[in-house]
């Protein structure tokens, strides 16, 4: 059975620790180069910069006059990775996450497809997040794990900043994690571990009906301590794997685990 | 051209009659059992329970106190076949279903993947009516025919419970029909034909903008006498499968039809 | 990696120039002719007729009383090519619009699968637009390009009707143009350049979130002088190629592109 989900990720790992390579933008047929162009990451993941948007898609966009640039990415298979990843570039540039959208997609298995825009004065700003980006979402699907009947996804930081709050109403400068599992089911079972496990609050809630895409998982986030919240994801992640893994093959990791 | 449903549905054909294993939960990693597991299905369909559910997911999920125990499934292929099935569950078993949620999935397939939730003041009785469901699931799959284009259901009930009544506000107790056609315009032609072949009133209509999670599909449930609803679903099953047959293969059914 | 959009187009291209057959409808496996079969199109497109459609489902279609017939399509793969197809189709026959419906679909690509319905007071008006419609998608078709990553689209016309007005509030009479981009960023650098390169006016916007059916799409709509439309949509396929290029593959026409 084509597990497409599963390719993703085997791509994905092929490309895991090849450092993004400092593109200067792709050549139309015309000859043309696209300044806007900056880079590719997993989960079929585009990233791209306008230095100065068009004050037509500004209005549809409902970006702050101020800013004149953006950045912006794209993905086919992926979300919390997407929204983790930006986080990081939010805290270490002179940006604002104006918008993050999730699509149903992931080329046919449960989960999402992430668009993400950044906010800037100045272009060098919003193309510094969406390379910072790019680099993070290679990480985070290290502890993303598929196998053909569905896939489950555990993500951590210390300190959650904008892209966290805007996606998930996180309280920034706390510790936060991310429990995904599809299908949802498998989601339901890990949350109820990961909450019985610490000392955690469980922040949002979403499932096909609500909250999500109309995709096939439960997303449940979680608050608390720092080690609460690690201790309560890695309970979630052992039934997550094992609950997976009765569905079909061992669920395999899309890169190098880091929450272990 | 990759047919996933229809692999989907190759892959199930092979489990029919082969009786689901009494399993007693699986195994993490760490050694721990899963008391939680109960069983898998097919669909990619797994089913749970949890005994003493944790109070912050009781809240979310909208689940009155008095039940302790909750047991739930998710399919990424299914809707109607998992509906079904866990109307008779219900029916025998000392439960309250209290969530059907329809995500946009069957894997690239047109239409739903579904997660049930039965509440239950004892988790033996929860238990249990998630095996039913299980049971259940893989002969309503019989009813379901696909080729590469679409695919097409159609499902009877002579005396329909609570969980039609909560997905398709069917009259309780009453006999009850659902018919589905994908893409969508297979589903119209079967439900003018089966509401012209016999007295039957109509229910529910679906489309991909209106009751469904945007599927490709039109789904119609009808309700009348018996033989009425009988005769209906019949007429739009041969309506059903000419057409979509006129797209590609013949549609084949995924386990044994029941309504012939 | 399996790619079933490209599958799709691949499979479709076979097609064109072969004219659709004129079909007398389909025959079920009891005999009977489905005098309702119209014919099939690429992207999985099938056409239908009701000549006199049961009033109950009259009622639930919300279609005036006037109109005793519908025509009506459904495609897996599609969305602007089937509208594009149906304006075509409303200008050269004696039937009307009631309804066209995107499902989240394309057999697990990024985008859309249509449903467009035509009323008529006679059937003979209702089965011509269906046959129109079916002939012009297989050549909008043209316009759309893809690779394993997504694909983009670019659609023209020189005066727009009532397909357009209902689908995307076009200005009926006028020039119109639409652009399709997914994974979304693409759709957005596109558009960019669209309104920078020509006097054109932005119609409509639409994203996984607003406005699409949670499709990894940035679909954005624009009017304007015939000139600067088809200027604009050029100038958008050169960046959305190239983009898109960089991200995989070369994109392919799934036909024979008209906009060059």
């Amino acid at each position: 059975m084509t597990n497409i989900l599963e390719q993703v990720l085997a791509e994905a790992q092929k490309r895991v620790n090849q450092p993004i390579e400092a593109e200067e933008g792709v050549v139309t047929s015309t000859g043309k180069t696209i300044t806007e162009f900056v880079g590719t990451a997993m989960g079929d993941t585009i990233g791209l910069v306008i230095a100065n948007l068009d004050s037509q898609l500004h209005q549809y966009l409902g970006i702050d006059g101020k800013y004149r640039s953006i950045g912006f990415l794209s993905g086919r298979t992926g979300g919390a990775p997407h929204v983790m990843a930006a986080d990081e570039a939010v805290k270490a540039t002179n940006t604002e996450i104006v918008k993050i959208e999730m699509a149903r997609d992931t080329k046919g298995g449960a989960g999402h497809g992430a668009t993400i825009i950044f906010a800037a004065e100045d272009v060098s700003d919003a193309r510094r997040a969406v390379e910072i980006t790019l680099e993070a979402i290679e990480r985070n699907f290290g502890n993303v794990y598929a196998n053909d009947a569905g896939h489950i996804e555990l993500h951590y930081t210390a300190r959650a900043s904008q892209a966290l709050e805007l996606a998930f109403t996180a309280p920034v400068g706390k510790s936060f994690g991310i429990i995904v599992g599809a299908p949802a089911a498998i989601g339901l079972v890990m949350a109820d571990t990961a909450v019985k496990t610490a000392n955690v609050d469980v922040v949002t809630f979403a499932s096909p009906d609500n909250g999500t895409a109309r995709s096939n998982e439960i997303i449940v986030s979680i608050t608390g301590d720092s080690g609460a919240v690690k201790q309560a994801l890695l309970s979630a992640q052992d039934v997550g794997l094992a609950t997976l893994g009765s569905m079909g093959e061992t669920p395999k990791s899309a890169s190098i685990p880091t929450l272990i």
